[in-house]
């Protein structure tokens, strides 16, 4: 963990308001303002017209001393809370991955940092669409907006509730909220039309949300509260991937370091903390969970690591739960080719070597040459799982994809990827593979192992953040005004670097020094 | 009317916003926001939720040409509406004089700042207290404060929207609302606790409301729309001062004026662009409509003009609707005295001189003088019409009060009362009295004709220009930063200058050189 991703400076400050005289008259709000003025740094403190309904009684109350929430925002401080400075009871935020997939709530104590409760579920508006297009063109019929934008308030709402009545808190201690999502998903969890971002030119409504109440969109929680929707930088660059350098913390760096994303699309930040270049590009199901047939999602019985033993060339299987195998994962189909390929049982194109692989290569029904990784009296579903040479075709062009994108990326600023000071690689993906096994065959450079690090849900990582680090908000607004997108031109230059990669590890195979096959 | 009570630059502004395209492909709000940025002076736009819910499909379907509403609000400008920029219906605001006891509304069209339509009616708080202390008393109770909040908010709502369907228009077409009252006035109307402002050292919840949302309230309008509440100076300088201010437009003369707007209070401002100085002290309830027994607010049948001709003292006397006589008002009585002491009638010490007052002088069943202006036979009530010398010697001591509180301020910045290029006189009260009444009796001072002037409602006058005048907003805040507010002490100096005051037209008759009487 980079020190940036710890709490820095809480959200909470405990303010003593001077007491009114006939000589200092001025309002109670005014004198709130101005005793936080003091003990904050810079810019004006808008109170909000629900703190100040409740100012008064509480501030005679609480003898002058409360504890404030305060967000940073556009140049002023937005306090969104307030309570008697010797109240007990907690003060929280809640942050929210709002993922196309999966909705992720993590609950914080905001004088702390530290997580509370911690609950996921499924978008409901998967019922809806499963992807985004469906959804934003259910958004484009008559009431679907709402619809859209309902189920999933609805959803966190619910969650919210669910992970307060659990722990003995009420929405009324929720201050803050950060939500962090992609720019489709934001656009639908504020209910703004997602039309235009599907068509050319790509225009989202906006990029850069203001801080809403809990009014504006529906979230249970305490009244004066706001809610800090991280901003996009167009329709493909969403608040997702800004939560996840804020979490990286590549922006405070002085060395370059760079940020690898992959679901669908493999998303890369690179950069330090004078400029940060962005690039997405489509890597290919593979690497997620695509591989056809067996191909999964990360789920109990899935195989996530794959080890093939000299001399004989045992297969050694290891499977999420430790249950009898069902399907393979994407990090799993990576330390497959890995070791498929450090023993000679596929060659540096990714073809299956009969020879090597002996009994375990078989013909399917159409004919096409399958690798059995379990046989059906050792597997979770009665079959063989088999992985297929075009599989492994795919993989090699999602893997070559991967590094044609790194290579672009760094070369385009003069880099070469042996300066990377830091490899961050974000998500369950992220937290799944094996670095070494991705070095192998050539997906990621091949960089001293230390530099490499898995920051796990990299975008509820930065929403946290949010709640417990009050420069977050002013770093969110540097990273978007500082990133550079960079159109991946599918031009010859690229093609080139592509097919150079389709290889394993690499066409030249001087750049991964540390890739040794057997004998 | 001084130039900067017309309709300077409007709210409204029409802005081609660039068509998006792959070079230019930032979201719609910024695109916005950039070009509002374009037209308007300094500062941010901000857009507002609300507007960025409309904003894609009104810019497509309007061709990227957008009529805006904006409001200059704490060196950012805020966006309260948009509309297709060749949409025929009207973009109006409303403009809201919060009185204690009447409760004003204008409607304004945005466009050209021309008043629609204008309606009044009784504070329906009254049903719950008469006056602000009662009131104030009342909030304290659980729910009471909901109850006053809730009785004067439905009050405009159903207000407006009769003057809304008697137009032809919507709440949807109000998009800017301005709300000018007294600091307990503007409490009650946001729902903010006022007990504080009764109580040593008198503080206000809040001095500088922020722009407020059509839900923060409870105003039936277009929810894009704000509503800009009049900021306070304390408990006793109000809203409705500040925007009295504004509209005599007092706040950009080179030359100093005073503004006077007397109710149960006579609260003085005087000024110029440079600095602005302020205090308010109870002239009594004479002046406004409180002289015992025939008193009255200005109503049809009320006696506002009151003539006494030579050589045979005849009376004559205007009422309100040319109506039989049922009472006099504020600006008849002051007519009357100043008629009664140029004819003789009383001494320099407001005293009846019985034989100047002949057959028209009685005596009460208490034994009290009383004169009679209207005999049984005429008046519309079928008693005689009287007035006491308890009455004239309550009105000794207002017009006395009056003098010396316009002597005291003007003193204390070293000015004399000659050196008041402009007075202006606030209120109903303002446009009735007769300067030259009110000159005769010592209650202003004896300054040219001219510089005299009556600016009725200013109250409703300041929130207009809120309407209509982009520069209004700031120029409230600078009118509240400038003023300082002097409290009267009633110490000896008072006391000598309240003494001198109490003869007509005063102890130096020398001031008043205008003021002769007859023979």
């Amino acid at each position: 963990m980079t020190p940036t991703r710890t709490p820095a400076d809480g959200c909470l400050h405990n303010v003593e308001v001077p007491q009114p005289s006939l000589e200092n008259n001025t309002a109670d709000a005014e004198r709130l303002a101005e005793a936080l003025e003091k003990v904050l740094d810079g810019g004006p403190v808008h109170l909000g017209h629900a703190v100040v309904r409740r100012l008064p009684s509480m501030l005679r109350a609480a003898d002058h001393r409360l504890r404030c929430a305060v967000i940073r925002y556009g140049g002023h401080w937005q306090v969104c809370g307030i309570r008697p400075a010797d109240d007990a009871a907690p003060m929280t935020g809640l942050a929210v991955d709002l993922g196309t997939t999966r909705v992720v709530l993590r609950l914080v104590d905001l004088a702390g940092g530290e997580t509370l409760a911690e609950t996921a579920f499924d978008n409901p508006q998967i019922e809806i669409g499963p992807d985004i297009l469906t959804r934003i063109h259910h958004a484009e019929k008559p009431g679907g907006l709402e619809q859209l934008q309902e189920c999933v308030i609805t959803g966190i709402g619910n969650a919210l509730e669910a992970l307060l009545t659990d722990s003995g808190r009420s929405p009324q201690d929720v201050f803050l909220t950060a939500v962090a999502g992609n720019t489709a998903m934001t656009h639908l969890f504020l209910g703004l039309e997602p039309r235009w971002i599907i068509r050319e030119p790509y225009i989202p409504a906006v990029n850069r949300p203001e801080l809403l109440t809990p009014r504006d969109v529906g979230i249970p929680m305490n009244d004066m509260g706001r809610i800090f929707v991280f901003p996009n930088i167009g329709s493909y660059f969403g608040g997702d991937l800004i939560a996840g350098i804020l979490f990286s913390g590549m922006d405070t760096r002085e060395q370059p370091a760079i940020l690898v994303d992959v679901g669908t699309n493999a998303e890369v930040v690179l950069g330090n903390r004078d400029w940060l270049m962005a690039c997405a590009g489509a890597a290919g199901p593979a690497l997620e969970s695509g591989v056809a047939g067996i191909g999964m999602m990360a789920a109990p019985g899935v195989i996530e690591r794959v080890t093939i033993h000299p001399p004989d060339r045992r297969f050694e299987l290891r499977t999420i739960g430790g249950l009898p195998p069902v399907g393979i994962c994407g990090s799993g189909v990576i330390d497959l080719a890995a070791h498929l390929f450090i023993s000679g049982m596929i060659d540096i194109r990714g073809r299956f070597v009969p020879e090597k692989c002996g009994d375990r290569l078989v013909k399917d029904e159409n004919g096409i040459a399958q690798l059995v990784l379990v046989p059906a009296e050792k597997s979770g579903t009665g079959r063989d799982l088999t992985i297929g040479q075009p599989d492994l075709d795919s993989l090699m062009r999602s893997k070559a994809a991967m590094y044609t994108i790194l290579e672009t990326i760094t070369d385009s600023v003069g880099l070469s990827m042996e300066e990377l000071d830091k490899f961050f690689v974000a998500g369950t993906f992220g937290s799944l593979i094996d670095p070494v096994s991705a070095i192998r065959i050539g997906m990621l450079p091949d960089l001293p192992l230390e530099r490499y690090e898995a920051i796990g849900n990299s975008s509820l990582g930065g929403a946290t953040q949010i709640l417990t680090d009050c420069s977050a908000t002013g770093r969110v607004e540097a990273i978007r005004q500082r990133i550079t997108y960079m159109e991946l031109n599918v031009n010859q230059d690229f093609m080139n670097r592509f097919s150079a990669a389709k290889f394993l590890p690499h066409t030249h195979p001087e750049r991964f020094p540390s890739v040794k096959v057997w004998g």
